[in-house]
């Protein structure tokens, strides 16, 4: 197991009901910011909801935070953070609207060209560069990307998408109720589904070193997603399926599987890529490329995909080889279970247009991916080649 | 699943080498009491590395916090933190001493009669109550009861063991160093996994609410301990598996495994009594009394027994009862396996003393146990008896 550290101070308010909990957790005299993305939440009534919750606050709205939120969008938010001396945000959303927030949170405060703190990759921002920040909470409509309960988002910037962690930047508090998300698209629940099931493998399927607890956790989150997967898409309002698919997304990013183990990422960062030049969901581009790395990578993965056909698969039978084709031909099938393609083709993309892909990864530095750094742009083209 | 709230702001530093981390921990201006118990950490040297990593820090030292620690013993150490304005404490040691150290921290700016603090039971001690407590940190240096990463204590006092919890009991970080415990003599390890896997086991052996993560990571957690168990004891110094001890003991009990299901803690109560009585060790008492526990209420806990025999100990043939059988055996003999008796007369203790741990079960009004309550006073004698 590696040396690490560990930090999560997010308060978790999990169930039925559990809205007003926004009251006791801002405070009374707070000048509140709800931000929101297209509209769902508003026409639903949650807004509403969370308004009268919020009492005598003074309270301000900021709707049309886009998928794959865009920094000139967040600045329009900074500026009235900085103009009406907000200081709570409460963000009612998914992962778009959380980490957008997230980014309104660090920048609002920070005097120099906000445009810096995309400069960080997955390095923290460092304490003395970003000090003060707005607190937030957040209220999870749709259970995906776990960033109600860590301290990282991904913002998109001209043509590419960027990493930016905080310490400041974890929620004060995240209010997870599986009903609020009934009514979500089933195109969007499975999405979630695969984006959780996606975090969880890229911190598991890597080189073992022996850190027992986290394999399991991972395998169990693995092996959740995979029993009830299919129900939660199927009907939305079975709550025990919702309120498992819930808690595995937030748990498979929220930190806990990460430590002391090695994290691969290469297929969130070539599927930012696809959501960047195609438009492709970030759900549907995991889909799409966590197969095919798999498949590529099969030899140097080879010790903890034999572990992932064993222990979550359960496949018993067969060579070494035999049990690791399975398990991944299992992964896709699941993947394709949901209802979500993974093909490059079934969206569109053919072979010309895998240079373009390549040439983005050049230009933002990402030619030495996965947990080695042994997915050079040749490997990449490689698995974008396999996934057609 | 039930409804939770989850809240652990404790920051792990975990590893070899990471005793460095207390200088930037602690604000430099910190008048420091370290606490320990009865002297090891003092003989080995650590508490001078402490002290001299925190440079030029005025600090204080008490020593000789006992197992099982006293009210009488912390009230010594309050005094000084009052007299001498401490505003950090360091503690150094296993579960009593961060155990006792947690009542320190709560202790020293009450203004009330200080026993008050023992009064709330399993109810948090409310924040109108405790408004503000010295901050502490805590170097592990045995692996067993998770206080570490968690608001609880369990303090004693006359004749009773009280459980204490209170928000602000968290410690602000803690140093899991695996080799730090490499000197632990044999038995207090071979304890350790034995509490680690009993915290686990009564958060897990409960009626089902089908809350599937949290099950996954706790059998988990019950594999890995069983897993290497043997190991830890035998070979102090392989750090691969002290490392995975070290780190299951804390997820047994930092609250994650926890949240959104029933909780049992029936054997920790009954053993507190057989502790308090005879002196027997904490690991000790689970040792006796948990095998006893499933076998007494093995039709009220029979689906997750179930459950507990197929997916911890992979026992797939038989009828039900039969695998409930083997899996409540099994679990007898891995404590057995780790060098601990589990039967009461093993420990000198004959039939004609449990009236008197049913009385002081009935005068802790101890008198409706486990998760359901369904332990009466009765029942906790047929308990003790088949655990002759």
């Amino acid at each position: 197991m590696f040396n690490f550290d560990f930090y999560n101070p997010t308060r978790i308010f999990f169930g039925k009901n559990r809205l007003e909990n926004i009251d006791t957790s801002i405070p009374a005299d707070a000048r509140v910011l709800i931000t929101f993305g297209g509209g769902s939440a508003k026409k639903s009534g949650l807004i509403d909801k969370v308004k009268t919750i919020l009492g005598n606050r003074k309270v301000y709205e900021f709707g049309g935070i886009e998928p794959n939120p865009h920094y000139e969008t967040l600045m329009k938010a900074v500026e009235i953070v900085r103009s009406e001396n907000i200081d709570f945000i409460m963000a009612v959303g998914g992962g778009s609207v959380i980490d957008g927030t997230k980014f309104i949170s660090l920048a609002s405060h920070y005097k120099g060209d906000t445009t810096d703190l995309l400069k960080f990759g997955f390095m923290p921002i460092p304490l003395d560069v970003v000090s003060k920040v707005v607190p937030f909470g957040t209220i999870v409509t749709l259970p995906a990307t776990g960033s109600e309960m860590n301290n990282g988002a991904v913002i998109s910037y001209e043509h590419g998408k960027f990493p930016v962690m905080c310490e400041l930047a974890f929620p004060k508090f995240s209010i997870l109720d599986p009903t609020i998300t009934f009514t979500l698209p089933k195109i969007q629940v499975a999405n979630g589904v695969i984006d959780a099931f996606v975090h969880t493998a890229e911190q598991y399927i890597t080189f073992p070193v022996d850190a027992r607890v986290q394999d399991r956790m991972a395998e169990g989150i693995l092996q959740t997603l995979i029993e009830f997967g299919a129900t939660t898409v199927a009907e939305p309002e079975n709550y025990d399926a919702r309120a498992n698919h819930v808690w595995s997304a937030t748990m498979a990013l929220n930190g806990i599987i990460a430590v002391g183990v090695p994290q691969d990422w290469a297929t969130h960062m070539i599927g930012h890529e696809l959501t960047a030049l195609f438009g492709i969901d970030h759900g549907q581009t995991l889909a799409i490329v966590y197969p095919s790395v798999l498949e590529v990578q099969r030899k140097q993965k080879s010790a903890k995909l034999l572990q992932y056909a064993e222990r979550v698969w359960n496949i018993t039978n067969g060579s070494d080889d035999e049990k690791i084709d399975l398990a991944i031909k299992k992964t896709r099938e699941f993947f394709e279970s949901l209802g979500i393609k993974t093909r490059l083709s079934e969206y569109g993309v053919t072979a010309d247009k895998i240079p373009a892909v390549i040439e983005q990864l050049k230009a933002h530095g990402l030619t030495a991916l996965s947990e080695t750094g042994d997915i050079t742009l040749e490997v990449s083209q490689k698995i974008l080649e396999n996934a057609l």
